[in-house]
């Protein structure tokens, strides 16, 4: 996409879209996902991979609790990528993640991912600018080997919050009782790198976008799930799958 | 539960149980499940391992869509144990098991599991009587360890259909389009090793029952599925679990 400025890009759903409307459109694209799925899984010839990236209370675990919860668990994967543990950190950064990519028939969704390692570790200086183009130059490699070598269709996501709407979210961590448990004492000093952050998402954005992002305004949550539900199905509806007829099989179980 | 004769046991529901009745309390139920299911992860203090084994066609793919599909896919992951890899062979038969069972926080469901190890290998030959029996004192050692040493509560279901149920479900998959996928040609072959099939599952019905099976009858889907929510239901209200508070954290995401 080019050089891109996330502060020119509305966080919030474009003015024709109604919330009610739009939910309900979401929960019909939710019942076509369903035997898209199945027919993924029944085939197993293409992989889908989710990459939910943004920053903290943009909404990640939301999309995958709203947007994916309809599905036949059996062919998802969720995997989050948090801190890395000392043996990952003995191995490339790209480890850890190829470890856990989506076979054929599988959807996996990343919440946060492989863009972690030039983000955080970009905003608080543990890479350098040429390590951190380095890494990117290696993250388009490796989602190429994925897209051509597994038939794997991989969505990224940016979840695009306001400062405003982040700051009332993590608020609400606080208070709420049972959002207390996500509450991360770091999540306001990171806040605070609001810039820093946004400078290293727009590098990714540019410089990552062989295979390309989406950039979700997600201010709503409404729109945000109408938005990735639709990507996602009309991603499927493009791999023109067929269910597959009766084959002879060696397998012992 | 002893020496147990599974001819003697029903396969379908019992008399009293109305089918759309039946059906409505699952849905309700499954409502239930969902918030507890959000505890369980937020709490992060125990973790659900869910076993399901039965002859092929007795609807392990069903329960696995129907009752836990509602569920947030990032709590939940599905483990479904084909035939052993060469380098899963050159290990013992726990080491692939073990590596993924579910962390605190996570339900897991293995489509078949460990028990395999002591079924068609059984069945087959491939191991005798003795081989066997060790095996299944190293499966209640091992359960044991999930059970005492990071709270894993272990339910057991052995999914019990009737050979005339089975036979009806694997002509379906030749005959349905959509279903032919599911289609393996040995199926029909196993289905004819039924009464060794059937001594193998007692046996371990009787001497792996230290963490209890549920034999659940299992030709009615709509009567399997209400059991399994229900005792899925009771296991995680017993669990008395309450949102976290705050934490401290030094996590970095």
């Amino acid at each position: 996409m080019g050089k891109i400025r996330l502060d020119d890009i509305s966080t919030r759903a474009p003015k024709d879209f109604d919330k009610e409307a739009t939910k309900t459109k979401t929960q019909e694209i939710l019942q076509e996902l369903d035997e898209l799925q199945n027919l993924l899984f029944a085939e197993s010839k293409h992989a889908i991979l989710v990459i939910l990236q943004g920053p903290d209370a943009s909404g990640k675990d939301g999309v995958i609790r709203n947007v994916f919860t309809s599905m036949n668990p059996q062919g998802i994967n969720v995997k989050s990528f948090k801190t890395p543990t000392a043996l990952e950190l003995s191995h490339d950064f790209l480890w850890r993640i190829h470890a856990v990519v989506p076979a054929k028939g599988m959807i996996h969704i990343f919440n946060r991912s492989q863009y972690e390692d030039v983000l955080i570790t970009r905003v608080h200086k543990w890479i350098d600018d040429e390590g951190a183009y380095k890494r990117m130059k290696a993250i388009n490699d490796f989602e190429r080997l994925l897209q051509e070598h597994n038939s794997t269709r991989i969505l990224k996501f940016y979840l695009h919050v306001s400062p405003e709407e982040q700051q009332e979210r993590l608020q609400e961590r606080i208070q709420d009782r049972t959002k207390q448990w996500k509450y991360n004492e770091n999540d306001f000093k990171e806040a605070k790198l609001w810039k820093e952050y946004r400078k290293a998402y727009e590098d990714c954005l540019e410089h990552c976008n062989d295979i390309p992002w989406t950039v979700v305004p997600a201010d709503q949550n409404w729109y945000k799930e109408y938005m990735i539900a639709s990507e996602l199905l009309a991603t499927l509806k493009k791999l023109d799958m067929k269910y597959p007829g009766l084959k002879k099989s060696n397998e012992g179980f």
